[in-house]
């Protein structure tokens, strides 16, 4: 019987799309990451503090990705920095070619760093490759710390982890210390950063990281 | 050019097995929720209790989701109601094939209810139907409140939205009447209630919809 394996025809067309992406944010010595999380784990509130508090050291823009609506893209603007939205009209996640068609939108130029905030899904968007540098998983203390074992693909392809909403350790049940071994068993070489974007905590150390990775292709 | 829709096939076929469960649930007089949420909004915390403190009302049984552990099917068999688990190996969603395999192995004669406890995901498992007699929606407060603006899809299609992790309404930024509002924009016939399974704070409503929902249906 002849058989099609639709599954990776799509991720191979994807990954050649990816390719190019790696190729034009090289060329322009911008640093990229794909921040991949759960819905509600404050992805856009930590990139609104990060933007705000590296302003002086890195100039950062967002690709913003949403299936709806722009309330992200909107937030991230009020901090200066260059957003694109761009809406996925009902799709779990971002594409290559979503990604090529915002970087044009975006003064590479002038840039050192480029998020992209994938749609909330913990899932699908691990699968997708969009030419980033890194991608950065992140998880808030109220999603449980059962998170790593059930979820294992995006805390295994993941360069750090960003373990939010350390402010609210104290009313949740959440075992941080069951969490870092169950992802640095998956990822030896996970660099994890429990942090609260709403109070500052930890964000320091984050940042830190950001700079040197950006740092590593300096412009 | 000739052009095959891919999506629309494969949810027919998944349509056409979803109406054959349909068909047996009816035949044993079982009530059948599918329950779908992001990951960590606590959905096997609230089915452990409903199961527990609804004991003597009604026979549920569960079918889990997940990924790849069984972690979750493990918490509900404390409470001695029957479960099956289904691992999708990095599938995002359960399929209507896999709750037939799931119903096959529970005591349907035996039962008032099943609860699908769907893979944790707010987008890809609202496309596909499994058989059941209604979506039910789980948001925690944690996830903020911009969650049916940015995610519409499940709070259009459920027929009731819990809203957990109530307790912590006071510690987070999370605007109750705004989701409220938000939800019966997109669907004015939603039930909402805001709960806490973890303190039992409004569970007694959702257990009185649950009961009177299932009762529609004696057996």
């Amino acid at each position: 019987m002849f058989k099609v394996d639709l599954k990776k025809k799509i991720l191979d067309a994807n990954e050649q799309c990816a390719f190019e992406n790696t190729k034009l944010l090289a060329g322009k010595k911008v640093f990229c990451l794909n921040m991949i999380s759960s819905p509600g784990s404050g992805k856009t509130t930590i990139l609104a503090k990060t933007i705000t508090n590296l302003k002086a050291k890195l100039k950062i823009a967002v690709i913003e990705g949403d299936i709806k609506t722009d309330i992200d893209t909107q937030k991230i603007k009020t901090t200066g920095a260059p957003a694109v939205q761009i809406n996925t009209h009902g799709a779990c996640h971002l594409s290559a070619e979503q990604i090529t068609a915002g970087l044009h939108n975006l003064p590479l130029d002038k840039l050192d760093v480029v998020i992209i905030e994938n749609v909330g899904n913990l899932v699908c968007p691990t699968d997708f490759e969009l030419g980033e540098n890194a991608k950065l998983a992140v998880l808030s203390v109220a999603e449980g710390d059962d998170k790593p074992a059930k979820y294992p693909a995006i805390f295994s392809k993941s360069k750090a982890l960003l373990i939010n909403k350390m402010d609210l350790l104290k009313v949740v049940d959440f075992d941080l210390e069951r969490v870092k071994a169950d992802a640095r068993r998956l990822n030896p070489g996970l660099e994890i950063f429990p942090i609260s974007a709403k109070t500052g905590e930890g964000m320091q150390n984050w940042y830190d990281w950001l700079l040197d990775q950006a740092g590593q292709n300096p412009r």
